[in-house]
């Protein structure tokens, strides 16, 4: 009785607000990490030879932009259904920026030494772990009937959970691959994200 | 009919905030990047060469600072009609992002060799790709009857294609004249901005 | 009666705004900060060493991170009860934020020497005035029924203090033992944020 | 009357938001700045030696971050009375925050020579610039009843012009007087938020 008349509603926006924080500062960070080689001569020449050096790195920023900005997307419609919070599903959620802000320096490791076994290993990891914990903080999410805002119908539960954890497999397959064919791996980082701007089961919720 | 009911509203706010958080890091981040020169001697002429030495610098920072205000603005006024979103809207919404987080970076390149054709080139397209990509993301909006909050008068979708697509113009115009000049694209993207300063069309909408 | 009528609501939801994107600056850059070493070799004993040289400071990066979410969720706790704000409310919210944005600094102080007495000082030093801070801001707060949003019930109040105190304390026995023996202070570190894991007596309020 | 139908409300909280982030972010890469000295004996002489030599730099970031901390409040008091924007209203504080986000740098170049009038100046100079700004964006807002949210009682116009240009009067002396007392220069800048803790005549239309 006490309690339910001191029940508190802990509504998840103030947790949004952090996760976007979070998401803005990794994100311009990335780009911010990326240094202009020095020109050594001013003719056309030497401005391909300096592009040239730089397009490694910006390859790999532009990959972890746009992953962030597919996690984003499914960080901001897990809100869509739950709408409150209590301390195990905020941890959860700490957890999963935690290994968000880890991106932009596996990133860096990865610019740095792109071709190689070690690198892809950790960027793939770092990757599956942000879309494993933010799986984990939706699972537990939607099973505490006091955190939802809405129903969730059977079918954005069962293509959510495809669209969460494709990726983790997406990621081990191309770990695996590196061990021999690293370019390889790199291809595959390159081309996960379309999985997720194709059209999917989701869009008819949507406006 | 089952989908009607469970139709998501997904409202631009999340959004709108990712934005505000990215605009105020890279913003933040543009003056941080600037170095004073090490005061060498601790007169009065020391310090008025330190400071000369960091004029130029300082210069493109301010540019950049005002060109990211008035993109903020024009990304600020987007959303006074555009009021829900969708999966394709926000994909277009990040790749804006995308551009704005590289603003750092081509402006340092800028501060560092100012009268070249290849850093003017670099400069010039990221500030029209960021126009063209906000303008991408404008132009699905306001396509989508279901994303729009508001009636869109006629003159205001023709207003604002103007106000995005003539930074764009202007720009290339700075790139090829930079060949033969270029201290006088440096003065153009400084005179830029002051073409959203000036009074237009859409200020009577506005309080 | 003229104050009466215009008289301020000043609402929290500003100060939290600032502490969200503060933390989410703090939280980011912790990351940022730690360098990999460079490759030398890339075999896979290379990779090892390379790692194993990382560990300590990816170590003392993870307790901060899961400290300062920890202090997040305090921050975030409070504004449940305090709904409104004064002048002397909002300084101590910005001197609490002053030693967050400590917290970076000092987690980078133990990272590169981390088994001193010095270091561990600083550190327990830094992250006890957060809570102290903190925990000033909430007694200024509940002592001030203009502020107060809703009823607090004293068992509440009594948690929260445990909660606010118990941290400082731990931190301070961790401070006397790094005289004789710095690697139990800093499993002391990595212990007390369990403390704020496991069930508590303010779970029963929230959802 | 058909601009009156389509009049736009523009709503100051999207200008509000960007503004915590760019505090938030120019409050935490304050302290970011800063360097720990390298520790080059592990003895409780070496580790104050090297406290010693980081005291100078921590007292301009602890003032800095207190004057901006200050700031923040007057910006956030400006937005009780004003409620929505205009194009003008908004690139006045964008001219603001593009004060703010110089603050970082002035500091770093106090810090660094801290005891020499040029640096004085420019320091005094950027948070003078600051207070000018802020107080610009605000006598234009208070001057255009269609942004004003609610009414203003003179007294608080009046305290608020006090409040707003006794920095800069102040900021002028302390650069005045550096020219012969660098040292008594730096006290006025320790001093000056004082004049803001103090209670003022604001204080009875706050909660």
């Amino acid at each position: 009785m006490e309690e339910q008349k001191h029940k508190l509603a802990l509504r998840s926006v103030r947790l949004e607000a952090l996760g976007d924080g979070i998401f803005a500062v990794a994100m311009t960070i990335l780009t911010v990490e990326l240094k202009w080689p020095e020109l050594k001569d001013t003719s056309w020449q030497g401005f391909v030879n300096a592009f040239h050096q730089l397009l490694p790195g910006l390859l790999c920023y532009i990959i972890s932009f746009i992953v962030l900005g597919i996690m984003w997307f499914g960080h901001r419609m897990i809100f869509e259904y739950i709408g409150k919070t209590n301390r195990h599903f905020i941890y959860l959620g700490i957890l999963f920026y935690m290994m968000v802000c880890l991106v932009p320096l596996s990133t860096r490791f990865l610019a740095e030494n792109a071709l190689q076994w070690g690198t892809i290993f950790v960027y793939g990891l770092n990757l599956s772990l942000c879309n494993l914990s933010l799986y984990m903080q939706w699972t537990y999410g939607i099973k505490h009937a006091g955190l939802l805002e809405r129903e969730l119908p059977p079918e954005v539960k069962k293509e959510a959970r495809f669209l969460f954890l494709i990726s983790p497999v997406v990621y081990t397959i191309a770990i695996i691959i590196s061990l021999w064919f690293p370019i390889a791996s790199i291809f595959i980082f390159v081309a996960t994200p379309l999985l997720y701007l194709i059209p999917n089961k989701l869009d008819k919720y949507l406006p």
